[in-house]
């Protein structure tokens, strides 16, 4: 197809197209004339992922390259696939600025603690090691002990989803349908649990307070 | 205490002190001269939290000052401030650029019916509404039915970490300190539960393909 019936499929505006294939997010298409290309449908099922993880999981254009590079290269195992597509939209800014103070050194053994409490066959090598760390120390920092409380039940509540999710992108069967699987996933996951949480707690507090928590927060 | 040792009680520099005084971030201090003022505890404790949400929780300077302003108003309802606080927190790029699409349509219908399962108290006047239908209408465009599946997984899963949440806040009694730990745990929890998600993620992989989903990709 020309780019024109590439841009009403994908409902992507053309220039938009143009840019995307300009920063490589979007593999060239077959040459067909000097100033003419043809597509398929891979490049449709390519240009909806995009702008899922652009514009729904808020992944810069940088960080979307990483992610593509992870699912396209079919000489990288799976297993590392999936954890390189991970360590790509792993929130980095809670990494910690001042890693050798007190609040760091007791949000490690803390978080150590929690993954052998749970038998956890993980790396601090994984990016989002560190990035759970600069969260625990910041609560220390603020003096505020809810979290240490509450860390079990979220490590809990986040294995259940984890081995859900792994099992469905693993059932897909097809690597590159398992790797796009798991990079959508993990990226949307986190705005669907976020939107969720927010749902949750105005349940909540509805029931706690007898208020409408969120009910009137919309104009 | 003089701005120089405000610096060193909060591990903030007296530059980013100006700025976030500029900003509005941080009420300014008692005057005692021409070009002097005096802080105190609160305003030590004022400045980890702008840190935490601006460095860990990735707020901008103009949400970290809207959260702000519904911790400070006393005239606000309790359960109203814990909304808007909510509600400047919730991640809004996942709203829908297309809303009348059938994607659309069958993504409100979802929710509508989750919510209903769940026995939710919830409005869709909370932002958090929109952003979770955006996430589920761009996953049924991407042509993808784990999502579906997953749903109640999440729901259930949010609903179990807000409970204890919302709880914890309510006790701590007094409405500053609840407001303030309303805030800081939604951010922060975002980035925790996101990070603790990963991490599990990386050993139900190793669990199911036997390598090590995550361990090599720090480098």
């Amino acid at each position: 197809m020309r780019v024109g019936e590439l841009s009403r499929r994908s409902g992507v505006s053309v220039a938009s197209i143009k840019y995307y294939l300009r920063e490589g997010l979007l593999p060239p298409g077959e040459r067909t004339g000097p100033n003419q290309a043809a597509y398929d449908d891979g490049h449709v099922r390519r240009l909806r992922m995009v702008r899922a993880l652009i514009d729904v999981g808020g992944l810069s254009v940088a960080a979307t390259r990483g992610v593509l590079a992870a699912v396209d290269d079919p000489e990288v195992p799976l297993h590392e696939a999936l954890g390189r597509a991970q360590a790509t939209t792993t929130p980095r800014h809670a990494e910690d600025a001042d890693p050798d103070d007190e609040a760091r050194a007791g949000a490690e053994q803390a978080l150590a603690d929690l993954v052998a409490d749970r038998g956890w066959a993980v790396s601090p090598a994984n990016p989002a090691w560190s990035t759970a760390v600069g969260v625990i120390a910041t609560y220390t920092r603020l003096g505020d002990d809810d979290l240490a409380r509450q860390l079990g039940l979220y490590a809990e509540a986040m294995e259940g989803v984890a081995r859900r999710e792994v099992a469905a992108v693993v059932e897909r069967g097809d690597r590159a349908r398992t790797v796009e699987g798991a990079v959508v996933g993990t990226v949307l996951g986190d705005t669907l649990l976020a939107a969720l949480r927010r749902l949750a707690q105005e349940h909540c507090s509805v029931q706690l307070l007898g208020g409408r928590a969120g009910a009137d927060t919309g104009d």
